[in-house]
């Protein structure tokens, strides 16, 4: 690179970093207007904001045909183009989305707790919005829909910084988010999107733009959830990765098991709440595994298992240590005998992802004991990992799922996206020396 | 240096790294068997190492002078010599704060919630503790009984860092602590002290100890706490400073707002909760103003003011800019009239803290945009900010105050230091396509 070319390269970095910082403070200005807003004004936002997508439909669709050609260009795989892809069907899920989020309860200014001091001091926690959230994603232009929806409902401004694959459909997404915003008389700053493709843009939001970040959630592949928790200065919220266990006790119902881990396993592949590993109880084993393990090999999963599961059918492929700790997002499965309760809640603590796991079992005792074991966000008795969703909660629409320890945990919806503070009323109450 | 020195050092730093690294597994392991250990099994701990304390007074006290000797001959101020000083009275209520401790009602495994889903999943949201918990502290002693019973109570594994100044005082304290654990039967490694002088020690800290440090909680000066804050890699509770807030409305009574303030200023100036500006709204500054200001100058508190509060009395000192931000800690006080509550909600946002400030007013509307409007941890009306502390809110002891947004906002106590985890009971649910 010349002298010159390095100059304007560092003038363009600084002026990037200035253009961020700005957007930054906007943010945080649009936030402290949102968190005040009545929910009929946030609704009123989500509303026409849903109407703006359906109005708009086919010049999403057109700039939306722009990053479809362009990944093909690129010879990026199908299942690349398919996720980027939008049809009507889509956009009307996305408008959709932002109407089921309007009629969803206000979580700001819920009252979570409120007590009375004996010197007559009434507390109460009261939920208030997180501030400013910043939202880095890959390939779906959905997520610039339902993100901004749900940072809106909980009174947080958000800063959407979309994959570059897809920032055609992004901005024309973005502009009805806008159109919502300024219908119902709220500051459109308060859902802005990072449209330049400039790659230092994620670094910047990483280090929280000074302040101006409260949280980042990524959403996306392993790569950039894994980078982003390794850069990040600001609160994270998060799964790395689910590697979720069903354990089949030998207490239990065998059809119960065949239909919750076909369940598990089968209905969709690709989502985190997938089951990736099958235990089985050495002492049901007899029992439970082969008609298990045929059920899945005949439901055309691949079973990757341990000796007991190759012995009971040929085609087992024999399971390698890394297998343990895999997540296939996909059609296989591994499988693997253990030692009771205990034995399934070890395998879990050393190869699990503190996602989501499942225990099938007719004696209580031993659900109770891994229910209260097991250190994951999700633990169920006798029902498919695939409920791991805020919907299936009857939470609403998630942005995600976290798998930290800290403030969200599980299934992030409008409520994990607030904090609160305490509002004491008093009559003149002095602290006695 | 010498090559051979600088060889000698790299291998000590390697040597001390393989050593907070085990001491991290072994916390952590040690938090497996405290997540699940019964209250009563906690608090018997709790008793034993209250216990011990009281009968293991006069080596503490002799260990402590070791420190205390130490702190003389660096020349290190009274005040900071009277922090780290212990006496039988001090030492009986460390004992007497761990049997509080005890009394509390058990945080662990509280449902917080629960509610069931139209398909017959019931769901549960049930209370665990976070993991381990690392504090950084100075020169308090106290810090070691009362945050290493805060966190066996709440189920946590607790790593402690206290100064180097003392020591003494608190591998005496520790011992106590150690006694208690196996007395009860719990492993002594889940409150571990780490005793070595090493200022590369908090830094090996901050970075979590390889995912073996689930939070960190620092205790200390504004120093300490901004270093903590820069440098960690895992989440902090913490509060940087407490630039607390009296605003006094046009509609306040003035006996109360008299008693309110002096209490808020003067009743202990040391604490993050003390106030360290008081606001007079402009359309109440002709009777309220003066009075408030000689109340404060009688009372022995140095004001620092506007204008206006000049204008009231002689002794008044001109405030600078930099007087709004500043933590005083100390009998000095600064003071402006605001336009009223609008006014004091803008200064509050532009110098605040975030931390704890409130409102003397008679009308009910100003109050409440108040306590709505203003983003603190702690808003109050017609009450003092020195009630910002756990106990005062009925939470029991605390390990802190914090001002950030995640998890634990406001005061840390027993319930703050718990996580959640969803609990779902079914009966052989699977999720529809």
């Amino acid at each position: 690179m010349s002298i010159a070319a390095i100059a304007n390269r560092k003038l363009d970095e600084q002026l990037l970093e200035a253009e961020l910082l700005a957007l930054g403070s906007k943010a945080r200005a649009a936030a402290r207007t949102l968190a005040l807003a009545p929910a009929v004004q946030k609704n009123a936002a989500l509303l026409a904001a849903a109407k703006a997508l359906r109005g708009h439909a086919a010049h999403i669709l057109a700039q939306n045909q722009k990053d479809v050609a362009a990944a093909r260009d690129q010879g990026r795989p199908d299942s690349f183009v398919d996720r980027l892809k939008l049809t009507d069907a889509r956009i009307e899920s996305m408008a959709r989305g932002l109407e089921e989020i309007a009629e969803l309860p206000d979580p700001v200014g819920r009252v979570s707790a409120c007590w009375k001091r004996p010197n007559g001091l009434e507390i109460s926690r009261v939920q208030v919005p997180l501030g400013v959230i910043g939202i880095i994603y890959e390939s779906r232009p959905n997520v610039t829909s339902d993100a901004g929806g749900l940072c809106l409902k909980s009174g947080n401004a958000v800063i959407l910084r979309g994959g570059s694959e897809c920032v055609e459909s992004n901005r024309a997404i973005h502009a009805c988010l806008k159109e919502g915003l300024l219908a119902a008389e709220l500051p459109d700053t308060a859902i802005q999107l990072i449209g330049t493709p400039d790659r230092s843009v994620v670094g910047h939001l990483l280090e929280g733009l000074q302040g101006s970040i409260d949280v980042i959630v990524p959403r996306g592949g392993k790569s950039l959830v894994e980078r982003v928790q390794k850069d990040a200065r600001v609160p994270v919220f998060a799964h790395l990765e689910g590697i979720c266990h069903v354990y089949v006790d030998a207490s239990a119902d065998l059809e119960k098991a065949r239909t919750v881990v076909l369940n598990a396993k089968l209905r969709r592949t690709g989502i985190c709440g997938a089951a990736e590993t099958l235990l089985v109880d050495e002492a049901g084993a007899g029992r439970l595994l082969q008609p298990l393990v045929r059920a899945l090999l005949n439901a055309g999963c691949e079973v990757r298992g341990d000796p007991a599961s190759q012995a009971t059918d040929a085609r087992v492929i024999p399971a390698s240590e890394s297998d343990w700790g895999t997540e296939y997002l996909d059609a296989i499965i591994s499988v693997k005998v253990v030692s009771g309760v205990r034995g399934a809640i070890d395998h879990i603590e050393k190869y699990g992802s503190h996602h989501t796991e499942s225990i099938i079992a007719e004696d209580t005792a031993a659900a109770e004991t891994f229910l209260r074991e097991v250190d994951s966000a999700i633990v169920l008795h006798n029902a498919s990992t695939q409920f791991a969703d805020g919907g299936e909660f009857g939470m609403g629409a998630e942005i995600g799922i976290a798998t930290g320890r800290f403030h969200a945990r599980g299934p992030i919806g409008v409520e994990q996206l607030t904090t609160f503070k305490y509002v004491v009323r008093g009559d003149g109450q002095i602290r006695p020396a």
